[in-house]
């Protein structure tokens, strides 16, 4: 690896594409020849313009939508969503349902509860600690909106497709898949991403909200938690993350033009989760915690035979140059993060550190 | 200057020391030799921790903040502060002084109101076009807090001392002159900041409580939405901007080691300040809008005479390496901001530039 760099297995914040990251370096002192640091130009220069409307037309094209949407870079991460949604979009006695899956659902949800709003939960996957995603729900085709977490980065499962929903627009927290593979947009009516996993570092969370919807919020709402907000100027109604909508336009800028598309990112994420998924079920030394149908593409968790060995394989992969696979603190085990940034070097990489400690330690 | 940088009197985002620049430059792919850019490591690392605990002891030694104090890091800039603030510390039928002094404070007392909090505007200098600083307000005794924008970006305007408020605690956005002088800080029950104009890039905003405060703040809040949630799990409840948050520990460390403290700075910004409202007022070509009396040490407003000429001068200036001269737009005119990255040669440079063009075409 170049610079001395690590395989980064990090759930969040995660690695970066390393031209990303190279062409961030040589903006640090000098943007584009404009003798200022991409951190030091005004949002209201020209140059933010470009950087900000070029990342909104690459998202667009790569997930191909159509003027029916709006894309917002927001600040507060996929935490304050959790909030502003149900204060957006339920008002009155409007409903919504959500489905449970883990972690973050359960926050998503709470922040409904807080609010007074009444909202119900279609579905949940709680009775088996989260490890598989709910099948055959049925909605409430009343509902506002359905939300759900489309990939779950401490649980180690992902919605492989989407529900049917009646019709009724799906609200996703797509923070650790967004922009890993082809999405069917027309299906939602909000998709909202903290970028730190997949496109970008901490501190800017996209979104992307259905137009119909924006024009629905109730009037009266704190300026700052109102998506209309944004919408009406260009997600600069006061200063935006500049540093974190730029790191948003190179990485889809590397996934249009080095990648080529969403299509052949949701190849190369197959491929290697294949690899790696493939190493834990041709042993007896690793099993994964997620049910087959229900696995993630991003987050593989797994166990090993005893808390020790986990301890053991962590600090010894950490040795050899592979870093970040400790799972997430409320669960223990490990998980290796593989999301769009990961190279083939870095998962054949893990898959030969991990049948190397198997045989060293099983 | 270095990498052709040009001099940059940026209202904000704006100019950040060069030394800082440089340390994140040399740590984007590679931070402290840990294989990872420091936009790639977990916020629950050690050397996050380290980041985020150096950057709060810098804060509360340049500051002499006592242990009554927490220092946050949030998102959101201060606009997300003018509707936290009445949410958190207005409960019930509390009330609160605002002093209207220009375009942010009007946009901190639209907050308030938006939330039918029962505030007064105790003195304005609306009448004026913001152009001074109210003297002899008196103010509520009874009221929770007294809220006043320190230094007035687009007016040109600044507290030169805060007014007596009749041990009502202070609430004041510093966004544009926090850390730019001593401060005595028992007069605050709270002071934010926007990081973008003295002490870091956009997306990511300093909160100074007073845990007294803090502690009062009402049940039910929305989690993101409460201080408490930031002060109890050290601003990192959810993912921070971590780069902000780096930003804000490298430029309190060039703070304390470098300039030598916040009465070194505050030495430096009169100087260069002096230099500047001294060629104003030596000409009759240019114009201070400010009263004297007010006048800010990091926003300087002037005016030529016409719109061509200002135009002309801007131009011209920017031809010379003097970049970000414009007046917001919702004023005209010029302004120099002079934040605490203004160099002395940056400033000599602009004075020098100032009495030639006065020259060529006074």
């Amino acid at each position: 690896m170049k610079a001395n760099r690590i395989f980064n297995f990090n759930a969040g914040p995660a690695a970066m594409p390393l031209p990303v990251l190279e062409e961030m370096q040589a903006s640090l002192l000098n943007y584009a020849g404009c003798g200022m640091s991409v951190m030091e130009i005004s949002h209201r220069s020209k140059w933010f313009d470009d950087i900000i409307n070029d990342a909104v037309a690459r998202i667009k094209r790569l997930l191909g939508l159509g003027d029916d949407f709006t894309v917002l870079f927001l600040q507060g991460g996929a935490s304050m969503q959790f909030c502003m949604i149900p204060m957006n979009f339920l008002p009155g006695d409007a409903t919504a349902d959500y489905v449970n899956t883990g972690t973050w659902s359960t926050k998503a949800i709470k922040e409904a509860e807080i609010q007074g709003k009444p909202i119900r939960v279609a579905a949940s996957s709680e009775d088996r600690n989260f490890a598989y995603i709910p099948k055959n729900i049925e909605f409430n085709a009343g509902a506002a909106y359905v939300h759900l977490t489309s990939n779950n980065t401490i649980k180690g499962t992902q919605w492989a497709e989407f529900p049917d929903t009646a019709g009724v627009p799906i609200i996703s927290d797509m923070s650790s898949d967004i922009l890993s593979r082809p999405l069917d947009v027309n299906r939602f009516g909000m998709i909202y991403a903290g970028a730190q996993k997949n496109i970008g570092p901490s501190g800017v969370c996209m979104v992307i909200a259905r137009n119909d919807l924006l024009d629905r919020i109730p009037a009266g709402l704190p300026t700052m938690l109102n998506y209309q907000t944004f919408a009406a100027k260009n997600s600069m109604f006061n200063t935006p993350p500049c540093i974190g909508v730029y790191a948003i336009q190179l990485v889809t800028k590397w996934l249009e033009e080095t990648i080529g598309g969403l299509d052949q990112m949701d190849a190369v994420n197959r491929r290697q989760a294949g690899l790696l998924y493939d190493t834990i079920d041709g042993s007896d030394f690793y099993t994964g915690t997620a049910d087959k149908d229900s696995r993630s593409l991003m987050n593989v968790t797994f166990r090993l035979p005893s808390e020790e060995l986990e301890q053991t394989f962590i600090a010894t992969a950490l040795e050899n140059g592979l870093g970040g696979l400790k799972g997430h603190r409320s669960v223990g085990g490990c998980r290796a993060s593989i999301y769009n940034a990961t190279t083939d070097e870095a998962m054949a990489t893990l898959c030969d550190f991990m049948k190397t400690f198997e045989r060293d330690n099983g």
